[in-house]
């Protein structure tokens, strides 16, 4: 072993950043800069107004908002008053819907892009929900609250770090909530682990695993209408997880985030670019001038996200590759396993080293866990959901905004939550650009995480 | 948007590193430093000398080395000269073995934990198995080598860098093979997902993920005796994946590493420690004195690692969660995926968004992928593989390396296989002691990988 000064190795040897990244490490702890209060104090736990009926409008009646629009229908309670698209067609097709549910034809507002700003002025909206493509989500839900209206928003809430931190400062200030309309929080799985992780069936909590691994290349991605129009785009100028938020959430719920914990930092990696333009290769025509589309974005992106209190997430991102659809969904602690895809369980002293499948109808075992953990929501639902979008979670969801905001109680998930689970796009962004370093993952909450809630 | 000098983020702000860490990240490019050549040449598709007979011997004569031997006895081709323990009663064991099988009765070598070396120095070994403690590995090895004789090691190969190194020196030097005993690259599955992936059955790979996860909290680490006296130890020094290899080395071998690409930087993750303590806590007398231990090592750790082609691969170690067994086995490319546990496959242009199962034995389609694609060695070995350790893996291990050194090819596996896949437990013990900083891999081949080859 005389040969070299190679070895023993020093840390400098082994250590890498990525060319050029080594000026931009800076030695701050997590956690050393915290942001400022909030001028107005936090949204964190504060109960809607009670209401009896909730006056509601529609930003966005493509397939996603007509699909929700649908379902708010039937949440008694709901009056439908105004619906906006830049398309005037399917804006009719929204208001087609509330006539025929027997409720008055509601507004339409279908004049250019900047129509919505009107519908957020009107003064007399309790909830709004945006369903646009994702650069729009949040001048939308800024000029919806600015307007005096609490709202929904579909995932994910925001593209850049700026506009998850714009969400937050504009809901503190005009005191209205902007609420994540995350509906997998409400899938009939994620909410029998809820109730299993808040019973402590599963001992104290260590690691979760989440993802959005869904082949979206004919379904969306090369369409040409719908999400084909804008979605492949952020393909083509970005490289991370771009779609974080339907595995983040109800892994960031079991987690107790801001509820005692917070992510603090993340690392990510991403592979090579290959999927979309395989695809694209085998399947448009010669001169489709889509074929000179450059895709920036690695076919599968893992990001490792590590919390306050040390637990980690491993989140995926996957919608060029030819797979099945999983949201992976697993949670590991001490006394237990959950794993989705299928819904499985494992408790620790079972005699048999083998999963437990967990089954919501066919198979499905009395006194089983999912008879014990099933979560009252769906107990009371389950027939209403039926007929609703992706096995029922989206009815329940707004089934359950529409009670918190009757019934005077808090949202399940705030601005807080919505700014916390988008983010892991732009910050996997961030280190996948400079060679996987690791991230700080900002304090939406201003420290009020640390206050443990029920 | 006007209150504060907290945003727009700065880079600066954004990125973290773990306090102390910043001034060792150094702005070196992946690869800059390349190691200086070899003193006497690769040992890259160095084959062995032809011979007729393989004369053998064993050192460590505990569970796991005894089921290395009887696999051996069924090999044709091999003589048992000798044996070593430092307990006399297990050497014994291993002689009766061999007796038993119709063989002249070895040397046993049982004289103190040093007594290896005068085995190595017999002069008159092919091969001698390396089945001791994991630290005991990289000097037995080097003993082996120097003494003349090619050397199979127990997994992991090496616990540090350093070793790593001394193992690919020492190989170079003495002109002798360096082969990790890496039973899992001749699993029915992992034989049979190499086939499909050099078939080109799953396209132009990018994304593979493996581990250990395995619950040894009663079954090993807490045993009072075999690995229960030291391989706890490991955990109560170090944070990090402790044993990679199980997972990493079918992986490598699916995306052609040192046949074309490397492994190039790695980040790893640790959840909190807290499995082992719950387990002893609920399990030991209260006066057991192995309820002062502290445990560093969290209960999962994940790392990701970049190949130089852009590859990427999740790699994951819990031995100390109650989950059931798995080591993932997981690769994906752009015409379709397979994954384990149970071993399914997906192909793209499939109608159903269903993967199809694989099957073994029970189940087994007739012109299946399981047919289609079954490995030749599994097809001419099923026979004699069936009552051997590990689901017939072991047998096939030895069966092969037997073969390679009776025919004079290179083996399977060589020093910088068995060195790449190691280091990750140290690389990532770096990375997480940094706080998931990037870590760079040492090319261990200086430069050799990128030769293609069959």
């Amino acid at each position: 072993m005389a040969d070299d000064a190679r070895r023993p190795f020093s840390r400098r040897d082994v250590l890498l950043t990525a060319t050029g990244a080594a000026a931009a490490l800076a030695a701050a702890r997590p956690g050393s800069a915290q942001p400022p209060a909030a001028a107005a104090g936090s949204m964190m736990g504060v109960p809607f107004e009670r209401r009896d009926k909730v006056r509601f409008a529609l930003v966005g009646c493509g397939g996603r908002g007509r699909s929700l629009l649908r379902d708010l229908l039937g949440v008694p309670g709901v009056e439908v008053v105004a619906v906006c698209d830049v398309l005037p067609d399917k804006a009719a097709r929204a208001q087609d819907a509330v006539e025929k549910a027997g409720q008055k034809r509601p507004e339409a507002y279908t004049k250019g892009e900047r129509h919505y700003e009107e519908l957020c002025r009107r003064g007399d909206l309790d909830l709004v929900y945006v369903a646009t493509p994702w650069r729009w989500h949040v001048p939308m839900a800024v000029a919806a609250m600015e307007g005096g209206t609490h709202v929904g928003v579909e995932v994910p809430a925001a593209v850049t770090l700026e506009e998850c931190w714009q969400l937050v400062d504009v809901s503190e200030k005009t005191r209205r909530h902007c609420v994540l309309l995350e509906n997998c929080c409400y899938g009939w799985s994620e909410m029998l682990v809820l109730n299993l992780v808040r019973a402590g069936m599963l001992g104290e909590l260590t690691h979760a695993e989440c993802a959005y691994i869904h082949d979206l290349r004919g379904m969306e991605l090369f369409k040409t209408e719908g999400e084909g129009l804008w979605r492949r785009a952020e393909h083509v100028s970005r490289n991370g997880n771009l779609y974080p938020t339907h595995g983040l959430g109800p892994v960031a719920q079991y987690l107790d985030i801001h509820r005692g914990d917070r992510f603090e930092r993340l690392v990510s990696m991403s592979s090579p670019s290959l999927g979309l333009q395989s695809y694209r290769d085998r399947t448009l025509a010669p001169d489709d001038p889509r074929r000179r589309e450059t895709y920036a974005c690695g076919d599968m992106n893992t990001s490792l996200i590590r919390t306050a209190r040390g637990r980690t997430v491993m989140l995926q991102h996957d919608v060029v590759s030819p797979r099945p659809y999983s949201r992976i969904n697993m949670v590991s602690g001490t006394k237990g396993t959950f794993a989705d895809y299928p819904p499985r369980i494992f408790f620790d002293g079972q005699k048999e080293e083998e999963w437990e499948e967990i089954h919501r109808h066919e198979g499905r075992k009395k006194d089983g866990v999912e008879d014990r953990f099933e979560h009252p929501l769906w107990k009371r639902l389950e027939k209403e959901a039926e007929t609703s979008g992706h096995g029922g979670m989206d009815y329940v969801l707004s089934w359950r905004l529409v009670q918190c905001l009757r019934e005077g109680l808090p949202p399940d998930i705030d601005v807080y939550d919505a700014a916390a689970w988008s983010a892991p796009a732009a910050l996997s962004e961030q280190s996948v650009a400079l060679g996987s370093v690791p991230v700080a993952f900002p304090d939406f909450t201003r420290g009020a995480w640390a206050k443990t809630r029920t």
